[in-house]
């Protein structure tokens, strides 16, 4: 009998020492969400309420506009990122040089349809591809001849392509809600379309724009050469352009071209990426890279692509330190420079990261416009994505609740390929992006003063997490 | 033994009887997963490739435009929703007819501030609300008061309001994700403010637009009178105007101000709810209705509010019919009149529908705008909501989410509380709705082809759902 009363005290205490246990579990699990759930508040509040960054997009946008890597505004605007990150109250803001090509699109840019029956002369909205070689003076003059795919090309052959112009004509898919990925199919054309008619003896290139919108704004984007294939040079038409082009070669086999670009590479230039940091006060070793690149093609203002993602990784340090937040490992907000055309500012970066043995626990990319935030794509391992996925709650109230896409962002790549850092891309809607990206519409007026906030807010809750729980 | 293997026989049978049965659950569930996971991309497919929304837009934008009840651009749209049904190949098309209110703001209202110390004098921009009655000739003309709220009236009391215009200064809540809730909020002032003031003997209001953005166009919408106090004038003053006007008072006490407006409520007019049909093939006498409202503010084209939800529902016919779908239910497409200032269209829908004893087993309404959708709010009991949210999977792939939200839209309304209906809103992304919403700058421009025609089908895909399960 004492035996037993000694055993159901003993288990008596045991299941209380259990019970204990996990209420200590479930205090503590439902205290730290619901601190996490505080501190989203707090951030998204914060954002929502005082941001800087659509300030600051303005200025980027209408005082500097579009900053091609290489040229006085990429300069102006690595003079401005320097002071609005101090603005912004980064404990430390520095340079890291890094070498930039430097590409000059010249004077407009010509394109003309002509037909030798009607004598007819068309002038179509075009615009040279990022890298191209220019044309001679008097332009280049051919035949031009539609295809829509590679295989088209192939069956056309050297014999019905050789001395002429190539007028790639591919739509974006709309049927692909993801329009990222609608993109990522037609955009193999404006860059290795010139290479691939090269091939076959085509004096030039005509690419249909990267867009859903049916309008005369051409996008430009960069181009690569082969080394072994000879260079012409490559250019984008609008859309409307594209249609007209196609509409009128069906009824018109000896429609000819005319295309003059005087655009030019020049050696390359200094240039920089631009780092702020609020430095962790306990695992101050341990570093979070938030941001965009600073660089933008020259045709518009850069606004979305990707003025957005550098204003809301500044934004990310004014919140923290307007707040008073103390993350426990280092943040470092990076303006990174050439994304559009190199990719160099990205390299650097993880190259010194690699060279100074610095652990990037995580690194976060906006280079995907201004829009309202759907999600966070990720490149990183199971158990890394399943930590990340179980934040998602946090998040649903504000709108962000698609965790399945893969990817990071352009400079942050080298990181994860060089240091294995895991990365993370900010998802906003797609719908409208490829209205404006590359083109003379890419301006401030076209970015949602509320969208822009969201993607700030999303990303600096995301890094409170990052910093608090690590991955 | 033989009894025990007649058993073992028998219970083999059962088990694979058990079996077989699970299986055929297993199979026909996922073999009706499968075809409407297909379904989906189908009708995703047709909208996205094929549809009129956009171009259907443009027409009743830009060649109808604004369209107040009682209107001749009111009866114009009524005429063109006719024909677009017809076109979009629907069954049978007709009208229902409702008497609706007539309101006529006038000419251009005036709203000057003026300083008795300075003599300056400021116009700001202004525009009666809808219903509104007119000033004087001469105008009002009196001292202006600032409050943010109801309280702070009531404390004022009626020696410091009485013989004066009361400016209702409250901002939008930015910190509310929801744009739709914060403008519940604030939306009050518009509808109550003038009545409220009245109370205390005001003789005029001008309430801060319910909008985040700051800029300069005023926000009309409905206002309404108490039958018991003195009717006075109401207008909304743009988001600037407001920040200009708060600021300059805080200096100066003594100013004045102006306000002409010569809105006026005449007698009620014929009109009609445009409603075009695709027969069921099975349950024709069980409706799904999916329908927006037709009637938009005379200051803008009504683009996003609601010819959005016009074309999205005329878009519902068409791609049925263009794809050759046999829904069991009849559908109906509605073109409600008179969401904006009265619901009679609404009102006039369910009473007829009731009187026809007609079994609606669902109503959608888009009324939100034409921007990227994101989810379904519904009105309905627990086990509808359920059945509807176990949709949600087949949805997730375009973006289409949030199954969260409570409500369905003002002109079907009605339906639930006539005939208990169950109501389904589409939500769309909200955040830029009220930069646009009741202004000068709610145009065909401002509308997205995609997002526009994502919610065409999202609602589409909704109803073939509902069509072939009911809730």
């Amino acid at each position: 009998m004492m035996l037993y009363l000694n055993k159901t005290i003993q288990m008596k205490k045991q299941l209380s020492l259990i019970t204990f246990a996990l209420l200590t579990v479930l205090i503590t699990e439902n205290t730290s969400a619901q601190n996490d759930t505080a501190m989203f508040k707090k951030i998204y509040n914060e954002v929502m309420s005082r941001s800087t960054s659509y300030a600051n997009l303005d200025y980027l946008s209408n005082k500097i506009g579009g900053r091609l890597s290489g040229s006085p505004q990429a300069q102006k605007a690595v003079d401005w990122a320097y002071k609005a990150m101090k603005e912004a109250g980064a404990d430390t803001v520095y340079l890291q040089e890094c070498m930039v090509p430097h590409w000059v699109r010249g004077e407009k840019e010509v394109g003309q349809a002509m037909s030798p029956n009607t004598k007819e002369v068309k002038n179509l909205s075009i615009c040279a591809l990022g890298g191209s070689i220019g044309t001679p003076d008097v332009g280049v003059n051919a035949k031009i001849v539609e295809v829509k795919s590679y295989d088209e090309l192939a069956k056309l052959g050297k014999k019905n392509i050789e001395g002429k112009i190539v007028f790639f004509n591919q739509p974006m898919d709309p049927t692909i809600y993801q329009t990222m990925h609608a993109y990522g199919k037609a955009v193999a054309f404006r860059w290795g379309g010139a290479a691939e008619a090269a091939k076959y003896g085509a004096v030039a290139v005509v690419v249909r724009s990267c867009t859903h919108a049916l309008d005369d704004n051409p996008h430009t984007g960069v181009m690569g050469y082969k080394d072994d294939v000879v260079k012409i040079p490559a250019c984008a038409v609008s859309t409307l352009g594209a249609e007209w082009l196609s509409k009128s070669l069906k009824g018109d086999n000896d429609m000819k071209f005319h295309l003059k670009m005087n655009c030019q590479m020049f050696p390359d230039e200094k240039s920089y990426n631009v780092i702020g940091e609020i430095k962790g006060t306990g695992k101050a070793n341990e570093y979070i890279v938030v941001g965009g690149h600073l660089d933008a093609w020259d045709n518009g203002d850069g606004a979305h692509d990707d003025g957005a993602g550098i204003v809301q990784s500044i934004e990310v340090i004014r919140a923290y330190k307007t707040l008073g937040l103390k993350p426990k490992r280092t943040i470092r907000a990076v303006a990174f420079m050439n994304e559009e055309n190199g990719g160099r500012g990205g390299d650097k970066y993880a190259e010194m990261a690699k060279k100074n043995k610095e652990n990037h626990i995580a690194a976060i990319e906006s280079d995907a416009g201004g829009f309202s935030p759907r999600g966070f794509s990720s490149e990183m391992n199971m158990q890394q994505k399943t930590k990340l996925k179980s934040w998602a709650p946090l998040f649903l109230p504000y709108g962000v609740y698609d965790f399945s896409q893969t990817g990071g962002g352009s400079d942050i790549d080298p990181l994860n390929e060089e240091l294995g850092t895991p990365l993370i891309g900010l998802v906003p809607d797609g719908q409208r992006y490829f209205d404006y990206h590359h083109t003379a519409i890419d301006k401030f007026e076209s970015v949602n003063k509320r969208e822009l906030e969201l993607g700030a807010a999303a990303m600096s809750a995301l890094i409170w997490m990052l910093s608090e729980y690590g991955l």
